[in-house]
């Protein structure tokens, strides 16, 4: 019998991963996954980028590359960035990751001692919580409200709270409240870590989602101090398959996140990630995401609409105004994990609350998906969630 | 100024990655890195293949995939390693990685508690020293002859040793020595491990790579009892930009290291994954292999020839039966260290010995790589250093 290493006491299956495996099968509508739609991924062109690379380039990109990842890919990031979020960088403040999940865990693996604490929102991101449960840290749990983290609070328990090594946020479209925290919770964050001196990572995979409401700045894009590590992807404007991501971060943690990527994984994948630089060059990317916008503004209006109508007044949802999740919390004495397993009987998957709150405290919530169903699927999926709903009521 | 973790501090830059960026540079031999030669690489193949998966399955390929990996490939991955190592494994006990070195990253994160020994060869991999230092871990080296590891040293170890949690060897043209364990030694070995009930890691990378001598059994091939825990990869037979090895374990390490995949990266890249997938159905990779085998074995030689040729008698060097690398032995008052610098100024790298012996004792040797350079770049290469290590010699 094998002998384990304490960590894998904190290491359990993602209930979104476990759920997927059910969700294939026939009949079932998935509200669970965070998938974008794959009839929005632009195949043919990824298809004429990844021909043209491996034309021009194919050797390079079967062959290794630097661990920091793919330069001419780092510096279309930092022109993007510069761009779209007014985050001015450079190319060798970036590391390339596999998703930003990887991230996550070369973070936790830089910071975290046992019994160091990190703090997020409640909810927070279910993939982050169990990436820094593996460095056997604890975790505080800021309160929110619909405008995401009370920073009150958050001043609060930095004041109070020892050996806070790691604040984790998604400031955009939050998975999985849908939140998005106005200009003012933005700068009071930045005046608090500052004071306390505490790095902060923000999470932005959802940001160039935005399909209604008024752009908000990056967190980063106000970080003179450098105390910000923020993450950006490609899963969620391009694609997850390819498995590229990055962070950007001081020089001093940049290098240690290399070192770190180093001895875990030697880099990224040379060859997506010289597909993903080719096909920015070939074709507009915000052309792409402008299609994917006004698709997921229809799904996302037309669940909400649904749960409007026939969902009973004492659930609450959010109403976001861009990413992928809607939130939804019933009355305290409903058990999420009790209903979810109820609506797989009936037919349709959520992801029960529970796994976002690290410390478990919180039954009644469940997150769903609007990207990856058709109208009839959102209709029909809501329809039967309200009647599971209404069995639970009392 | 950040407050990183304990683990950090041991945490160095791999030699072998920092000389990567030197040896660039115009005019440098490098036999420094383990890079596979890239004029060999079935770059239009692999083109076709990504081309006809995209063309079948594009969208399949960008999106979100299992975290076991695209199951068509763990299928391939299993009638291989029938057909070539006689491994009888199903699917569900492979983990696809994102190169063994992953692997190995995933194996310390389930085993290593702070404190906790892993015995390796000595010398062994820097990769896999670097990955295990990760999770804090203290290293016995297990003496070695011209033929491996030496088996009564073994089991000397693990009889007197306490919290060894892991073995970890590469009976197959060794990086860094070339060496392979004869067949009596593989026996006796699986005897040892299973004696004691530790887990050893067979990682087999340069396995197909035999260009003389006879086929050797794979330790996972003789392990009834599932101590094994297997590595293998695409890297050195098709390519290492695609990032894709894969583990075969037992059950329940299988489940476990999945986990770990869960939170670390979700997943492989499936893009990568399924194109490697297409060429194994589109193209013969044996037939591949059998492409490289001859100019490996015609680079091998010449720079043992020319070494035997040049080299004072009191240098000993390995003459590999296959794999990537050769091994030589200065006298003991010789540093690798200042060698490899000075070798560097005089337009030659190597990568010093020192780092791959986790205890650092063993100063006079270094790692010579044959695989990527051409004949006049290893004649050259090989008198350079020949100079050099002439001018350290008493």
């Amino acid at each position: 019998m094998a002998n384990f290493a304490k960590r894998m006491d904190n290491i359990k299956a993602s209930d979104i991963r476990q759920l997927l495996k059910i969700i294939g099968q026939p009949g079932i509508i998935s509200f669970a996954g965070g998938l974008p739609a794959p009839e929005l991924f632009p195949v043919e062109d990824f298809k004429a980028a990844l021909d043209a690379m491996m034309e021009e380039n194919g050797r390079v990109a079967m062959q290794y590359g630097a661990t920091e990842g793919w330069a001419p890919l780092r510096k279309q990031i930092v022109e993007r960035l510069e761009k779209k979020n007014n985050i001015h960088t450079d190319p060798a403040h970036i590391l390339l990751t596999a998703g930003s999940q990887q991230g996550l865990d070369f973070m936790g693996k830089l910071f975290l001692d046992p019994g160091d604490v990190v703090v997020v929102e409640s909810p927070s991101y279910l993939g982050a919580i169990n990436a820094f449960k593996q460095y056997e840290c604890s975790f505080v749990e800021v309160p929110t409200d619909e405008h995401g983290m009370i920073m009150s609070e958050l001043d609060r328990i930095l004041a109070t709270t020892e050996r806070v090594k790691l604040i984790y946020v998604i400031p955009d479209f939050q998975n999985p409240s849908g939140r998005t925290w106005p200009l003012e919770r933005r700068k009071a964050f930045i005046d608090i870590i500052n004071k306390y001196g505490v790095v902060a990572i923000e999470d932005n995979p959802y940001g160039d989602l935005r399909f209604k409401g008024e752009y908000l700045p990056a967190l980063k894009s106000m970080d003179p101090k450098e105390n910000i590590v923020y993450f950006g992807t490609f899963s969620k404007i391009l694609s997850p398959g390819v498995r590229i991501g990055w962070t950007v971060a001081n020089e001093l943690i940049t290098e240690k996140l290399n070192l770190i990527a180093q001895a875990a994984v030697l880099q990224t994948s040379t060859l997506t990630a010289m597909a993903v630089s080719k096909y920015l060059d070939m074709f507009d990317i915000d052309e792409h995401v402008s299609k994917i916008l006004p698709v997921y503004k229809h799904r996302c209006g037309l669940m909400i609409k649904t749960m409007q109508e026939c969902f009973p007044e004492c659930v609450k949802f959010t109403d976001p105004d861009g990413g992928l999740f809607t939130w939804v919390e019933l009355p305290e004495y409903v058990n999420s994990r009790e209903l979810a397993a109820r609506c797989l009987e009936k037919g349709v998957a959520v992801v029960p609350g529970d796994g976002f709150f690290p410390n478990g405290e919180n039954k009644h919530c469940f997150r769903m998906n609007y990207s990856n169903a058709t109208d009839e699927q959102l209709i029909l999926g809501v329809h039967r969630l309200n009647e599971t709903i209404r069995e639970f009521l009392k």
